[in-house]
């Protein structure tokens, strides 16, 4: 049942009407790995800079169930920054500054002691960089991959290799409209499974989360919190918690990716209603069983 | 069980990038009859002018259980006349002409066989008109409205009114964040109800609907179609179909008023499939039955 996600780990400064945080711990890695350690044990693969503050290496410990023998300390390196302003409506920000540093070096590498995972997450990335990491872990049961604009603008034709061998592939509504040019996310769904995978999930935010899969559709709605003070790693939450639920439950059928979505929904949730990762750090296994079962309530069709 | 809904029966000419339909069947009274006609009979209160085309009234007849016999014809008055187009993105829609004609006039009045119906829907309208009506119907056990950005721009005060004596009301998404200036649907739906009425149902189109309800939150995504052929109606026929559901349950609590929201969800993702009324005018019940097991499974929190 062993979880393995490849991404970022970086510094991240946040700006909101909601209020402020500067260099903070954030990246790709970090918010999936603490979201589906509520659920499986879940192995990080990352690189950072030696100006990686000791500090944010125990918000890992934090996590109890956070491996994180996979993140690489470069010496003589630096550590990957980012800086963004949320506007007044929560759904749109600015990007403020993107350091890549390190993170235009070398990728790390899988761990020897890793590259038996079974379930397999590659946070956004460069596609090529993904089937790097992708290739280490040769035993694996299921690989899912997040992408991004950037890539399917600048990499497309590395992001159609990668989807060849990949089974899902995640990304948002924006994004999915961008590589399938079709406007319907339906369509634009199965235009993506053309490519290659088993299913996609597509995130809408606020709007909630489609999947398309072979054998079938799924759909929920974002659950309906009065309280977004941060959506810094809604999707990189989500993510977690639901390749987490996956690992958990060791199954990676329709189903069991179904009851992901639901899990994924309700741990993104919480994380919104704080800053950063702050709401992930209190947050307890109960409040989640709590939250999830009001939100099977809320969906019910009667 | 008897339902009632008033509101407009118009004639509508709709471009789009699907097809175009020149002075068909249309108005808010129409879909919604047309929708709630699936699950319960529907009595319709509304006002024509001399002009209506007879072979409108013979739509009505089709769908079995419409009772028009609210429908005027006012000698002398031209018929609400009403056309848009739609953008290549479905979402979007330029109204091209609005000739409001009788509705500029004095309101329909309820017949006295249908002043016992105990369920009302008050479409669309004025405030004013909408109170004016509801005012005939005294017995009722659950009473709806509908309204727009026009009336809570122009009317605001009427509607406030309003809300007091309704159990709930529907709107979308733009528009409940317009009557409460928030942006978050939640907290907007929460400034509704201290406004008096028991539930609101904020629609959110292609994202589908969330119920706040003093007893509880209900939330759905919409059915997921890949092919949206002309979305007028929708948010009528989602209307009718649940309020038709509450109807044939003879009940309007939440659980009725949460399995109305998945009833309507589903006729409106039919309505949208086909131009203007057509495909609700070949949709079988029993193909409302097998979308709505769909439905529930893709909406399936595990």
């Amino acid at each position: 049942m062993s979880l393995i996600v490849t991404g970022t780990v970086g510094i991240d400064t946040v700006h909101a009407p909601t209020g402020s945080q500067e260099n903070v711990l954030g990246g790709s890695c970090t918010y999936f790995a603490a979201a589906a350690s509520f659920f499986a044990p879940t192995r990080i693969v990352a690189v950072v800079g030696d100006d990686f503050p000791q500090e944010h290496f125990r918000v890992f410990e934090h996590f109890g169930s956070i491996d994180a023998a996979g993140l690489e300390v470069r010496q003589g390196s630096k550590t990957f920054r980012w800086g963004c302003t949320y506007q007044d409506d929560m759904n749109e920000r600015e990007t403020l500054f993107t350091d890549l540093n390190v993170l235009e070096e070398a990728p790390p590498k899988v761990p020897a002691a890793f590259q038996d995972s079974k379930y397999v997450f590659l946070a956004n990335s460069h596609p090529a960089i993904q089937m790097n990491l992708l290739q280490q872990i040769p035993n694996r049961a299921l690989a899912v991959a997040d992408t991004m604009d950037l890539w399917i603008n600048i990499a497309h034709d590395e992001l159609v290799e990668l989807l060849k061998h990949l089974d899902g592939v995640i990304l948002n509504d924006q994004e999915a409209r961008l590589f399938t040019d079709t406007r319907n996310l339906r369509a634009a769904a199965d235009k993506i499974l053309a490519h290659g995978p088993r299913f996609v999930i597509i995130k809408k935010g606020e709007h909630g989360v489609l999947m398309v899969h072979e054998e079938g559709v799924a759909t929920l709605p974002a659950y309906p919190t009065g309280d977004v003070v941060d959506p810094t790693g809604a999707g990189d939450s989500f993510a977690g918690g639901m390749m987490g639920s996956i690992a958990a439950d060791d199954e990676a059928g329709f189903t069991a990716l179904q009851r992901g979505l639901a899990r994924g929904t309700v741990v993104a949730s919480y994380n919104c209603e704080s800053f950063t990762l702050d709401r992930l750090l209190t947050l307890k296994p109960e409040e989640v069983t709590a939250r999830l079962a009001e939100f099977a309530a809320m969906c019910h069709v009667g």
